[in-house]
């Protein structure tokens, strides 16, 4: 009797075209069975926005060859999670992967980052679920030099699991796949970005802003996603999707409310 | 010498013109010097979307009589934060409150609220932040039952302060002034949605969904927010944005990877 292949969802939110997720597709297929619901178009920075005040489309493509069933969907990365959860997978996936990110999604930008909401999500329905990014916000990036890598991660996470509450946040540097170094268990670094605001001029004399800014890390720790990555390793982060802050609960007992 | 009143910054994910902050722009304007920078239309379930790919739009408007400045823009929660801080204001506020917002944002919802990335987003960029939210989804959902309780809070935040990494999301019951039992500090229920997707099909005979469900809420736990909102007390969670499940380190670092 042979082990049934494992159900596996793929998603992004560079959009279904990308080639980040037609790589992850190709390094999935060789693991389990894939169904791809990921967005119509790039939806990033959309941060854990859902759609409940307008309607969503999706419907069945085929975008590449291969054995992997597609769909395309109008909403944001998290919708697609729970279209394909809810909707359109007749059991429940055994992994979702997201990715592989054009660009970073390391320290404090999992907060902003579509690609994470969407394994968010799939963790909040129980599934165990990884984001993939790559340091390279080109649109054709390489994506080759770490399948090796990211193919490792799946397979332990499908071997060993993820406890309730928590998903993978991994990293890879842009680098060729014999300067990688490894992988390192980090934690998020507690940069921040220092947003320029570039106020323009439209053609009709109305004011507006493009939000642009660097990326200003103030969190020196040697354990720290950003400092593995800057030292050619893949960043792994377990997320949890608790928010509480627990070691302030007793700190704000003491407020005369 | 007098010493200088607060600055405050207010905003929200209802829109300017909702009802739940132009009660909150009222308790703020007899705590500090008010400043309202608001999304001009509903951004619910935005998450911690911001606006990278397209401009942003600002004015100056007056939507009601008071000592308020108050600016309408055209982005998200979060790039209403950043917008007053890196551009409008010229100083750092001393606060930002979030809300009133109509509707409950308490549990797991945390991760989906418009509401709650504002006052995130006010705390990433080093400013103790609260979002405040009623139990009622309705635009004429009468805010002035707790307004007590919104002042009283706000005034300890700004005499006792927050920690670096930590906001707080009050949810306030719906009920009359003299039914609230009083506030409880709690952690975050962990609660789901269980989603329903309806299916329907347009006039021209395409097929779409509308997103809609219901809350179950697994966690028993009476030291949870949706137990203090269910018996009658306002729930303050304190919430932190550095998502590392700590945790996980130790046992990710036995994995062969």
């Amino acid at each position: 009797m042979t082990k049934k292949r494992p159900l596996i969802l793929v998603t992004n939110d560079d959009g279904i075209t990308a080639p980040g997720i037609r790589t992850l597709i190709e390094i999935m297929n060789e693991i389990g069975e894939v169904v791809v619901v990921a967005p119509d178009s790039p939806q990033s920075a959309m941060g854990h926005a859902i759609t409940i005040n307008s309607t969503l489309h999706c419907e069945q493509i085929k975008v590449a060859d291969g054995p992997q069933i597609e769909y395309s969907c109008s909403g944001t990365p998290a919708d697609c999670v729970k279209l394909a959860v809810n909707e359109l997978l007749d059991r429940t996936p055994d992994l979702c992967v997201s990715g592989i990110n054009h660009g970073s999604n390391s320290s404090i930008n999992v907060i902003y980052s579509g690609t994470m909401s969407a394994a968010i999500e799939a963790g909040i329905e129980g599934i165990p679920a990884i984001g993939f990014s790559l340091l390279d916000f080109k649109w054709h990036a390489d994506f080759k030099q770490s399948e090796e890598f990211v193919k490792k991660i799946t397979l332990n996470t499908l071997l060993n699991g993820l406890p309730e509450g928590v998903v993978l946040n991994v990293n890879i540097p842009n680098l060729k796949k014999e300067e990688i170094k490894g992988t390192k268990i980090c934690r998020q670094a507690m940069g921040v970005w220092k947003e320029i605001f570039d106020k323009r001029k439209s053609p009709f004399g109305k004011e507006y802003y493009w939000l642009s800014g660097e990326f200003v890390n103030r969190d020196k720790g040697q354990d720290t996603d950003v400092y593995a990555l800057e030292n050619g390793f893949i960043s792994i982060v377990p997320v949890q999707f608790d928010l509480t802050a627990h070691h302030m609960i007793q700190k704000l007992n003491s407020w005369e409310l």
